[in-house]
C-alpha cells in the first residue's frame, strides 16, 4: 500500500520507501517525481533498486542538451522553450546543472524561470541540480533525474548545462539533440567558440536576434562550420538559427528544427547509434562513480593501511585492493 | 635457485620469475633492475608480488623531481647532475617520463644523456618510460621504477617530467624535493611560469646562466615568489639558482641546495608529512589504476551488458557493478 506524506503538526512526513514511489512516478505524480530526484541527488542507497526499476521505463523522451557560455542567454531560451512547448501540449522536463551551486532543489531555477500561467506550471517540471564532486562526466544523479522525468512521461526533456569545463562537451553523451547557444557580438573573435563545442552542436542558436550584431555572429558560426569544424557524427547539417527569446522571434523555427532533428535521428538510424554510445558512456561513468564511492567508504580503514604503507609493512597496490574490496590478485 | 638469462643461440633467454629477481635487485644487479622495471611498465600480473616485496625495501632514497617546460634544458641539467653526483660517489637513478613516446626502454635517453666515462655509466641507472593511458596522476609503473632503484640502493633518484599537463604538478606527490627549471628570456612574461608550478617548487633553477638574460629571469622568479606565490607547504624559502650545465657553473651550489633541502625535510619533520601525503596519493592513484584495469578486463562482457542497458532490460548501475565484480548493493 502506498502511504502519502502528510504535513501534520504532530508528526514529520512519513518516509515513503522508494520502491513504493515508483508506480506514482510512472503515473506522473509531481510529489513522487520530486522526491525520487532528491533521493537520486542525495545518493540514497535505499533508492538504488527504485532507480534501476525506473530506468527500465525510460527511452521514450527526446532529450535535448542546451549549452553555451555564461551570459549566452540559456535560462531565457529555456523559459521560452517551456512556454512554446507546453502550449503545443508537451509535458516538458528541465534539468539544469549548476556546478557552482551548493544548493539542490528547484527553488533557484524555479524562481528564475517564471511560469506564466497555471497550465504551463503544471505541464512543466523544472529541477536545478548541483553537481557534486565526481571524477569527470555528468553526475549519475543528473542522468537519473532525466530518467525519472522520462519514465514519468515528460518529453522533451531539456538538460541545461553551464558552458564551462567538461559538462558542456559531455552533454553529447546524454542528449539526443545538442543545442549550442551563442550571444551576438562574437564577430571576429572566432576563439570564443571552442573547437569541441562546434563538434558537438546539432543546432547552433544565436540569441538576442534583435541585436544588430546577431547576423554577423550567425555568419561567423556558418563560416567556421564551412571550414570543417561541424558535427562529424552525422549527415545532419548543423543549422544556425538566430532567435529572440524576448520577442519570441523565430522560436517556431527552433521548435521545427528540434522536431526535424528528432526525425532525422530516427530515419537515419543514428538514434540507435547514439543510444548505444550514450549507454556505454553512462555505464563507464557509473562505474567510476561507484569506484569513488567505494574508495570513500573505505576512508576509515585508509588510515590504518596508509600507516602500514608509510612504514613499508604494506604496499600501495595491496592497500588499494583491500580498500576496494578486491582480492590480492588484481 | 636463481637462474640467469643466457643469450644462447640455441634458445631464447629464460624467463626468470619476478620473485626470484628480487634478491638480485636488492643486491644491485643492473640486469635484474632493468627486467623488473620492464615488468612494472608492462603491467605483468606475475610481477605484482615481487613489486610488493620490493616496496618494503624502499624509503631510503632522496627522490628529486625535475620539471620545466620543453626546451628549458632538463635533459642537460640531468646529465650534469649525474656527472656531478656520481663523482661524489652517489649511485644515481633517473626515471624520465616521456608522455609522447610510444617507446619504453632506456635507449632514447641512454643516447641523449652521454655517459662520460665507464665509472659514471656504472654508477648511474637511467631509464626512460612512456606513460600509458591512465586516469590522471603519475603512472603506477613510474613510481614502481623508482621503488626498484630505491630498493637497489640508488640515491638520489631523479624523476624527470616534461612540464606539460598534470605530470608536472603531480611530481610533488612523488618527490621529496621538486626542482623547477626555467630558461632565461622569461623576462616580463610572468605568465610563462604557471601558478601551480610556483607552488610546487622547492628549488627554482634558471638554466643557461651564461646567457645575459639569466639574471633578469632569476629576478622575475624572485619577484613572483615575493608576491606570495611561493611554496605553501614549507618553512623552506624556495631558493632561486642560476646554473650553466654547459660550463658547470654553480652546479656545486645546486648540489649543496639539494643536500640542504634534504636536511631541512628531516630536521623540520616535514619529511614524515610528505611521505604520508605521497603514500596516500599513491594508494588512491593505484586504486584508480586497478579500477580502470578491472573495467577494461570486463570489455568482453561489456557488449552483452550494454545491449541489455540499451534495451532497458538492465540499468547502468547494475551493469557497472557486475563489470567491476561487485555485488548489487553498491
Amino acid at each position: 500500500m502506498t502511504s502519502v506524506a502528510r504535513f501534520d503538526r504532530a508528526k514529520r512526513p512519513t518516509y515513503v520507501p522508494s520502491l513504493e514511489l515508483v508506480p506514482e512516478v510512472l503515473a506522473g505524480s509531481r510529489l513522487a517525481i520530486a522526491r525520487m530526484i532528491s533521493r537520486a541527488e542525495g545518493n540514497y542507497a535505499e533508492a538504488t533498486a527504485a532507480l534501476a526499476e525506473i530506468y527500465k521505463h525510460t527511452g521514450k523522451a527526446h532529450i535535448i542538451g542546451i549549452t553555451g557560455v555564461p551570459g549566452a542567454g540559456k535560462s531565457t531560451l529555456v523559459a521560452s522553450l517551456i512556454k512554446a512547448l507546453t502550449l503545443e501540449g508537451h509535458k516538458v522536463g528541465v534539468v539544469a546543472i549548476d556546478p557552482s551551486s551548493p544548493f539542490s532543489g528547484g527553488a533557484i531555477l524555479g524562481d528564475r524561470v517564471r511560469m506564466n500561467d497555471a497550465a504551463e506550471a503544471n505541464q512543466a517540471f523544472v529541477r536545478s541540480m548541483a553537481t557534486r564532486g565526481h571524477l569527470g562526466g555528468l553526475a549519475p544523479s543528473t542522468l537519473q533525474a532525466v530518467d525519472v522525468l522520462d519514465a514519468a512521461g515528460y518529453s522533451p526533456i531539456i538538460i541545461e548545462t553551464v558552458g564551462v569545463g567538461q559538462d558542456e562537451v559531455e552533454i553529447v553523451t546524454a542528449a539526443h539533440t545538442v543545442v549550442v547557444l551563442s550571444a551576438p557580438g562574437l564577430g571576429d573573435d572566432i576563439q570564443a567558440i571552442k573547437a569541441g563545442i562546434l563538434e558537438i552542436a546539432d543546432i547552433h542558436v544565436v540569441s538576442k536576434a534583435d541585436k544588430p550584431e546577431a547576423a554577423a555572429t550567425v555568419a561567423a558560426i556558418k563560416g567556421m562550420l564551412a571550414l570543417g569544424g561541424g558535427t562529424t557524427h552525422s549527415t545532419w547539417g548543423s543549422p544556425v538559427l538566430a532567435v529572440s527569446s524576448v520577442s519570441g522571434e523565430h522560436m517556431e523555427s527552433l521548435q521545427a528544427t528540434l522536431r526535424n532533428h528528432w526525425k532525422h535521428l530516427q530515419d537515419s538510424g543514428e538514434f540507435a547509434a547514439r543510444e548505444r554510445n550514450n549507454c556505454r558512456t553512462r555505464i563507464f561513468n557509473m562505474a567510476r562513480h561507484l569506484f569513488q564511492q567505494q574508495f570513500d567508504a573505505g576512508a576509515n580503514d585508509l588510515e590504518q593501511h596508509l600507516q602500514a604503507v608509510v612504514r613499508r609493512e604494506s604496499d600501495p597496490r595491496t592497500a588499494a585492493n583491500v580498500l576496494l574490496g578486491w582480492n590480492q590478485e588484481r
